[in-house]
């Protein structure tokens, strides 16, 4: 299958002009490219399920809370073209960022009550610049469906609230997170580590894992939550920016578990920060906890 | 030709569908209703333009700045489906509040520059209403050309400079401003004007053309602006809210006149707030003005 790569609006129009006149499923995968076998897998799935798979490929300047952290942002682009084709994508948009941005732009996508706690409580501006771009994407691609990786739940969240509140007419689906080995979860980030930053890292799910075990035999969210800083603390060169039990469409803190929960946390390994984040469900409440028969719905 | 009205968004999609599909070109007329003559204009004008038109009637509550405004807005369906009848719309959408903003809803678009003078200054989050009231609209219909009455300049200006910022597929047309024989803009607010309020609104519209006139024999805007504030002063049942010589796109008042400008105004007849604007065109500039021939450009 042959993969076109377009990097302007005006190109990717005509590229696309056919697709959407046809009976075809529109898949579409938006990246930041640095592309891994976590992005592999959003394509892979967004190719079976859909017709005709497009893949964006943009480092969107204004999610980014540090200038270092935008800087130091991986651009392996003949790489991600590779790994695009390999996976079946028809389709690469790869803008500038001028295309993206022009100077007079002044329209910004605000969500708020998703945005309060985790990433969007210490990245500032992060959440609204995702939005921003997310809505550009969907307008100039026009897709069925979305695909975006759980192991950024929050983005997740951020663009389900932002796609129901304004109707966009797409339908996003979330993709389970793909792991090393040792468990650290996938990340355009990881190859920043040192070696032995690369070696600790993997307490980071060892420490989400613990959380949810404790879930899983009835602990509140206090006590998971102690569980997995007590994992964390055994790792002296992580530091917790934060690590919550969060209701997965509020993304926000619980204060008791009645239902699935999501652990989410972030941390640093030296100038590195990592996020990663599993859901976890509570045993059947048990009449000697005092559940009353209402709690369980 | 019949009229279909629908009052939710699963109506809508099952009666946009077949039109989503074919090659028909889809107008769009958003509305709160309350449709007098400058609407009949809008819908005409689709109706010519485009080979189906939809047109929504829903009174937006985040766009109103004081709750007794959006109380007091004439609710007047009936009449109002006979008018997109007879001027040729073929769909109505005239949905719920819940329908529009279920309880979950935390998503705002906003559209900063374009709303910091005129209507943007003094109405608080009125704009930040409109532009998110705009894109779901836009998402629920996805019409190919959507029109706006420039009465409501800023307005149209807030909505051209969202969807180019947020790549909307979609083309926007402003339609002149339609009149009373005397001058008054048509306005669905009109109608709470008492007779003597009535009677001396068209004098906004006459301080309008003294300011046009000024500028069309060289005058800078703040003659021209000092020149529609004497005829609004000779009317003392008129409050002015605002009254400024402006840049079309951005909204912004000029300092001096180069090309074509925006002369918009805001004034109050007791409890009634009324806008209005006209465009007005410099003459060349002569040589004795001091320009230089870049200046023109």
């Amino acid at each position: 299958m042959n993969l076109s790569v377009v990097h302007t609006v005006w190109e990717l129009r005509q590229a696309l002009k056919t697709i959407w006149r046809s009976e075809l499923l529109l898949g579409f995968v938006p990246t930041m490219g640095a592309l891994h076998e976590g992005h592999a897998a959003l394509i892979r799935q967004a190719n079976r399920e859909c017709g005709f798979t497009a893949v964006s490929i943009f480092v969107n300047p204004i999610q980014f809370d540090r200038a270092e952290d935008y800087e130091l942002y991986a651009r392996t682009l003949p790489e991600d073209l590779e790994l695009c084709r390999s996976c079946g994508a028809q389709l690469v948009f790869a803008p500038a960022t001028e295309e993206m941005y022009p100077a007079a732009s002044l329209t910004h996508v605000q969500v708020s009550g998703v945005t309060d706690y985790l990433c969007g409580q210490h990245r500032g501006p992060h959440f609204r610049g995702v939005a921003t771009v997310v809505a550009k994407l969907l307008h100039l691609i026009q897709p069925a469906r979305a695909y975006f990786g759980e192991k950024d739940a929050q983005q997740v969240a951020v663009v389900r609230r932002m796609v129901a509140d304004l109707n966009f007419p797409v339908e996003i689906i979330g993709v389970p997170t793909v792991r090393e080995a040792d468990g650290l979860a996938l990340s355009s980030r990881n190859r920043r580590l040192s070696p032995s930053e690369r070696r600790d890292a993997p307490a980071l799910y060892q420490a989400l894992l613990a959380a949810r075990a404790a879930i899983e035999h009835g602990s509140g969210p206090a006590e998971a939550r102690r569980d997995a800083l007590a994992v964390l603390a055994s790792t002296p060169s992580i530091r917790v920016e934060y690590l919550e039990v969060v209701d997965d469409e509020s993304q926000t803190p619980v204060s008791r578990i009645d239902g699935p929960v999501r652990i989410s946390a972030a941390v640093w390994l030296g100038s590195t920060r990592l996020i990663d984040n599993t859901t976890a469900t509570p045993p059947r409440l048990s009449r000697s906890e005092g559940g009353a028969p209402g709690q369980r719905l």
